[in-house]
């Protein structure tokens, strides 16, 4: 098989290294000339055998909807174009309807496993026909974990059902880390824990909490014992987000998923106005001492 | 009636005045020479009429711990002990022990109202028998409004039970501060409402958040427009951590209470282990960029 | 003046009344024969002075966006329509697009004070053209509570920004009623206070927590004390859903606000799907005993 | 070696098996004749070689304190007592200064692992003294999976920190289920993942989420899809209330556990107090229906 695979960042480049380990054609196509191996769009339809199957694997939004109108015009009917990336499970549907004008298939499919997916494979959660799933099926075989394609791949249902399974898949993982940090910021606070890092490492055979981002949390702090190299400052991607959206929308009480998403919007805020409003409430009513703020009134 | 007040900080002050312009003569005891009518508690004591009623109002846990105990040595039987201080509820039966060992009566009296008291009158909320009560209601109603009162005193129930209305009363007035916060904060990052001061101003009459926090919110934002010389920054005294705690120990879920009481720890952090360890994490698996801490890695 | 009124339902059918009560003539559009003072609407377009003013006071959502098509067809070019519904702040640069072509005004204005507003007057928050509110001014003088006009009314900002303020403000609503309900709950439970009603009566004068909705609250436990006639079953409506959403977009964190909106959720549900995980885990690594559904496995 | 065993429930009876497995004798003492080796205290304390260990697995509280006050009059200078079970971290000192009294020895040692600690082995996190542990180490060897001792087994801290780090790893427990089950509830809720038992299924190799937990989820589902069996009533034991104490005692914000807590709070709620007030709030100020009570005002 010979695919193309549109979009080598920090995800795209380690996929095609896995997926050519195991044994598929890849033709990557990149904006930066140091990672691609076409240098356009064309070269990269001109080099793809019919069907043709496109990966593409950019940032979910505009940049896909750019992609995903490029190919609606550069492929031809009977290819498929799997979208990898973490597109908003709404712009699936619309993606869809532009390539199948033109007879182009559709695919999206979510994917989980960050940078070691290369080694270890990519948890995948693929939405479209069942035809078109099982024409890329040597693909997602490629990608996951060997074993049992059950427990690293799922047909989730139709278009957008990949990507809507990513999505909360990916509010989960919020909520776990919201939980497992917590845990280390109490266990840092009290002190009664002289080794919080051999805690963490304690707990990674045998417990109820034993995970993989567990073990990612212990390489982190014998990386950077109490993590005095890094800021408490939590970027959040549009995951996080459309997940607590759905859940508002489908009257689904997310209290855990929230907090973590709203501990994040704290992290980032030097001077939250709302605190602000409540020191000046506090000053108001009981004579209650501020702290002053550190920018100049100006 | 005369009667001793120990504690002439930014509350018992106040309560000196507004007890004196309603008909009450009230000797006060503080540690301050420039506040004090007497010199020593012995000197209270022997000021006043017997049975003494004094009302102590200093901070709660070890300073009341000791007043009461200083008390209970200097009083004499049939003398009643009032605390309108900020007691944690469980202490009041304690010192009403520790006093009825020497016949000495004991009353918790729960005191809302600030800085603003003086002039309004405060709400009240006291704990006791209905005799203790009964002795001291001519205070009781020198210092709350004028007006019914059942809109301003209650007998709530026996020795403990004044102050644990008050924890409540605290712990919603949490969760009112942290709501309008929030609102606030979103109407000033949303950027559409041209005059956020306005618009608080204008929820003053006729609307269902109305109340006396929105009229005190309005004039914070006259004296300072964008709150620009005070920083996000919130402390919490006793009350609202014992209004969760007693709501788990009751199981009783308060959500909302608890989100304001969270949102203060975080105003007063500049940069949350837990957060760090979300950062952390995400760079683990993710290879997502981290902001660097402005600490030395000392 | 002399202006339309569509929509004679709780709110409209109040607002009516007050407006002919201010000296403003009043013709009512509603679909319900027994409430309408016209039949059709060409009815009432063809009863007003020109330029007509017509409020509009419907559902949000389909059935407003039916009326200001309605509207858009039957009015006339310098005629102006006024939403005075709860109409989410992005419906109405929809509307006014559509009525601007041709050539009818737009308004949107938010209201509060609920079935109490005959009485009190209503709370307003207006956004459009400096022009267009000045015309409409007589009808907001008449709405809003007698005194000074800053008190209850605003021109917030331009289209949109009335329902915007509206939206918060019922975001607001929401974190304040769940506070008190979360403080009553607690007083409940616990059992130290003799009478719950007697102390949120006396939190009425004086305290900080003082405010209309405290004032409804002990008049709901007059009518009804425990309660015992309602259910823990709360419905939601938009604007609490959509500050959220407007929070998450805004990278504002509003745990407080959240909190209530999925109390209400949680309210709703006899058997959380979530509860029945939560259940179930247990059950895989402790062996805890579940509760067995009651409803048959079907 | 040979060491005492003191309760043989669910935990105990297991752990009794894996030592003996491991080569360990144990005597196992339990109030159930059918699971007991020795009829009384007296019997285990005379089988045992000295100086004598004996393990306590009983519930927390009262329960340990009688059985930590027995052991304290039936044991010898330089005996050793570990409390394995879920004691609270503040007990373990008062254990430890009543047994000093006596010379015995005390460690504190928090379990994890479950019903699947006979097989898998068990997370082990012990308080006390170098000596004192060293002592047992065989035992904690017998107890923890094979393999890298620090990986399940950790030398927290002085007596008490043991069992801090338990409470810790339960309440991160309480976090990650609920972040699963809220996943759970919203992609049932929106039914545009075919097979949510698939999708949880495939995150078991390969994504962010995997976990321990997320393998005994798909065994849930597995056994009883759409855990129709299963009511969403969920019990909580005193370690994920300390937990959100002991946050609140060290200012610690840990939202996204506290928020599991209130969850399972709100499960065993048919009618929360707190929703009918919002209810009848509503009721008051909107006129909106209320549902009514199933209860009769009796």
């Amino acid at each position: 098989m010979h695919i193309g695979l549109i979009g080598l960042g920090k995800m795209g480049f380690n996929m095609r290294d896995r997926l050519r380990e195991q044994g598929i054609e890849v033709t990557g196509f990149d904006r930066d000339p140091e990672l691609t191996d076409v240098t356009t769009l064309d070269g990269l339809v001109s080099a793809l055998p019919s069907p043709r199957i496109i990966w593409v694997m950019v940032p979910a939004g505009q940049i896909t909807d750019g992609v995903v109108h490029e190919l609606s015009e550069a492929l031809s009917e009977g290819d498929l174009v799997i979208d990898g990336g973490n597109s908003k499970f709404s712009d699936d549907q619309i993606h869809a309807t532009l390539l199948a004008q033109r007879g182009i298939r559709f695919v999206d499919c979510g994917v989980s496993g960050g940078v070691w997916g290369l080694a270890n494979g990519y948890g995948l959660m693929a939405g479209g026909s069942t035809e078109d799933i099982e024409l890329a099926m040597p693909i997602f075989d490629a990608l996951r974990p060997e074993g049992d394609r059950a427990e690293s791949f799922v047909h989730v249902g139709d278009i957008g059902a990949g990507h809507y399974a990513k999505m909360v898949h990916n509010g989960i993982e919020y909520g776990l880390m919201q939980s497992y940090a917590e845990g280390y910021e109490l266990l840092e606070a009290k002190g009664i824990v002289r080794d919080v890092h051999g805690t963490f490492a304690a707990w990674q055979k045998g417990t109820v909490v034993r995970s993989w981002l567990l073990d990612l949390l212990v390489k982190a702090l014998e990386e950077d014992p109490n993590l005095s190299r890094i800021a408490g400052y939590v970027e959040d991607s549009g995951e996080g987000r459309w997940t607590v959206e759905e859940a508002i929308a489908n009257s689904v009480p997310a209290p855990a998923i929230t907090a973590a998403l709203f501990a994040r919007f704290s992290s980032r805020q030097e001077d939250a106005p709302a605190m602000k409003m409540v020191a000046a409430l506090r000053q108001q009513f009981g004579g209650h001492a501020v702290k002053p703020s550190r920018q100049p009134p100006g």
